[in-house]
């Protein structure tokens, strides 16, 4: 990193932030309001706070600032952004119960007249907009992947389960999954600690050059725009520039219902999570929802259980194609992020991985055709997060240096 | 019913109360306060409450007196118990984070020195003793089932997933599911129209006579005591002298891993949704919960893995032997409640449909041979709760009349 770097709070990642912290090189009270000066700036144009209170912060901040170095905890002083869907405060935004696709107030970090994504759309932008080093997110379809690859920053959802999801407004517990944005998968690290995320097995990546990677086109690839197919390609030759070798995976016909009973499971369990609002307040939910509600009688019995029954089926046999290689490529997004405001965009790409239970990062890197961010994924096994992490950090260096795109 | 049953609220069903209070026989605040003073008499003996504030519940009777009658819900005026784990005010007990087997100070209801079963112990005690008509309670493996046995009451699990669970302190969420306790199978079908429970298919079932039953013994079947033996015995007669055919449904060898599986994977989500609380105030954590948290990196990926997908693959099978019958007979508990406190029973009966997202339900009506309650299950295929009710109402009566336990 460079010397603007070194000297510029809001430009640290969470790893860095703490380091500095822990150097006494600077007070939490410091950080928190070189953030918040950023955010201040920058709120008007990007949006991505729900709820934020400086003073409230500002005081927290002084009194972390009290604690003893001995009684610190690992994050101690650390900010991070909460997507609104989860109880506590200081959050941000988030479609409504992270469910419709009607975009909220927030903007793409990077231009306000693109959609950041959702429905985690405020901890991306906020992430990418250098207003936090990190944030939790969840996805349930491609809400953590697909902001962060519209974003430019990394987005990381872990292995379903591995994680509590306790204290979170439900979408389709089958499949929801907490997770996290940085500017640098060293900070998932952290999290992955303090979360507890285990592998159970060591893994034995060690760097790009001589790994195995497969590149994976899933379901509806045909969908995929110039952006996406350019970073894709480009994706593959530097991996193999890099020494790697990389083959096409194809998941076969058997994995082609996927998306499709995947989205009917969010159907039926969004239904359910959203009962008690639908019998309280009809009135005030985006009708999409209510519809969603009121239709679930209308799904057979036989289809519900195939869906359910279907998935469970391929997850044991994707694991097993997965772990021949240190990871799998696969698409993030359609393509950069779509103009306008109204709609965050297609989770289809991400929907795989999450329907499977495995974790998924997304890797920035590229350039769309308007100078937008494209990223792509990296999938491993279920229970391989630590393992990803890794493959991540090595390929993200690559990415993010010869990619095409820069954030700075 | 009886004479006294018309004349004594705190002895009618949910059901009984409700048209009771439509028909305006009676005000809510009446019915609340026969309520409370069963609870004052009966409180040091069974000990169901972990917290009840009487002025609270009358002065919201007498709130819920002024609605006007076209305003009222389905529901309006009905006192529940709610388990201690759900986010509200005025609950029953539970054990450590609905978790632990460590007994509450809670009593069955029919013996201050038999254990309620647990962990839904204040629930089914409640119910039991006519301080409440109905309750919330949730089930891990067997913590709807086998306090219902215990104290003579009905328990019902519905479907994995058909029920939200948001609000709820997680034991495991890949199993958790929140039911019911009454004295009456005709209450549980208020509930199950108030959180939307749909079979998506018409059930054929119409009266015992004619219809053909399973009985199934499950693994760790040697485990039964002589009550839960005898019950089983006289439930498969009276079902037969009642005009029903009976089968002996053999689950074989594939399914003798079921409670085992199901363990590991309550442990493994167990420490998961403990963390928290775990790195927060370790020292206060029960030692056998503290200890599952440290214990999660020793169990291996391929024995977690093994867990989930060896279930979800017996799910469908499982479906499809039970979708044969009306329902499948089989042990809620290994004998009547065990005596004393310190522990609350073993759950590994009722484990199996916990582990296979079936709908059960606790049938009381048999008697152990100290005259303690005992029960037995009821179970369809996933998705069959509406047409598991049906089924429940026939066989109940049956059972409450001629099996030979009586509550009152």
């Amino acid at each position: 990193m460079g010397q603007e770097t070194d000297t510029v709070p809001r430009l640290w990642s969470a790893t860095e932030a703490l380091q500095k912290l822990r150097s006494r090189e600077l007070t939490i009270e410091q950080y928190a309001a070189s953030l918040l000066v950023r955010i201040k700036q920058r709120d008007d144009d990007v949006k991505a706070w729900a709820y934020l209170n400086p003073d409230a912060v500002m005081e927290q901040a002084r009194a972390l600032d009290k604690v003893p170095f001995q009684q610190r905890g690992p994050l101690h002083g650390l900010p991070v952004g909460i997507k609104d869907i989860i109880l506590t405060k200081g959050k941000t935004t988030t479609t409504e119960f992270a469910f419709s696709f009607v975009g909220p107030a927030t903007r793409n970090a990077h231009s306000a007249n693109h959609t950041p994504g959702g429905s985690s759309s405020g901890s991306a932008a906020a992430v990418a907009d250098f207003q936090i080093p990190i944030a939790l997110g969840s996805q349930t379809k491609g809400s953590i992947v697909r902001p962060a690859a519209f974003n430019g920053v990394y987005g990381f959802k872990p292995t379903w389960q591995s994680i509590t999801r306790e204290g979170q407004k439900f979408c389709s517990p089958s499949v929801d999954t907490i997770g996290f944005f940085a500017r640098s998968v060293a900070d998932f690290e952290l999290f992955a600690d303090a979360f507890a995320l285990n592998d159970y097995e060591e893994s034995y990546f060690k760097e790009v050059k001589g790994s195995k990677f497969a590149v994976c086109k899933p379901v509806h690839w045909n969908m995929a725009g110039q952006g996406t197919r350019e970073a894709m390609d480009k994706a593959v030759e530097l991996l193999r520039a890099h020494g790697a070798q990389v083959e096409e995976l194809d998941l076969g016909p058997d994995f082609e219902k996927v998306v499709e009973w995947l989205n009917l499971i969010v159907k039926l369990e969004g239904a359910t999570s959203l009962v008690p609002e639908y019998l309280q307040a009809k009135e005030q939910m985006d009708t999409t929802l209510a519809k969603g509600v009121e239709e679930r009688r209308s799904v057979s019995r036989k289809a519900q259980l195939q869906a359910y029954d279907g998935l469970a089926a391929l997850r044991p046999r994707f694991d097993k194609l997965a772990e021949g290689y240190a990871a799998v490529l696969a698409p993030s997004v359609l393509d950069e992020a779509p103009e306008g405001l109204g709609n965050t965009g297609d989770p289809v790409f991400a929907s795989t991985w999450t329907a499977l239970h495995v974790p998924v990062m997304n890797i920035p890197g590229f350039r769309g055709k308007t100078d937008m961010p494209v990223g792509v994924s990296l999938v491993a096994a279920r229970l391989r997060d630590r393992h990803l992490l890794k493959v991540c950090e090595a390929v993200g260096g690559i990415f993010e240096k010869e990619g095409g795109w820069n954030r700075e």
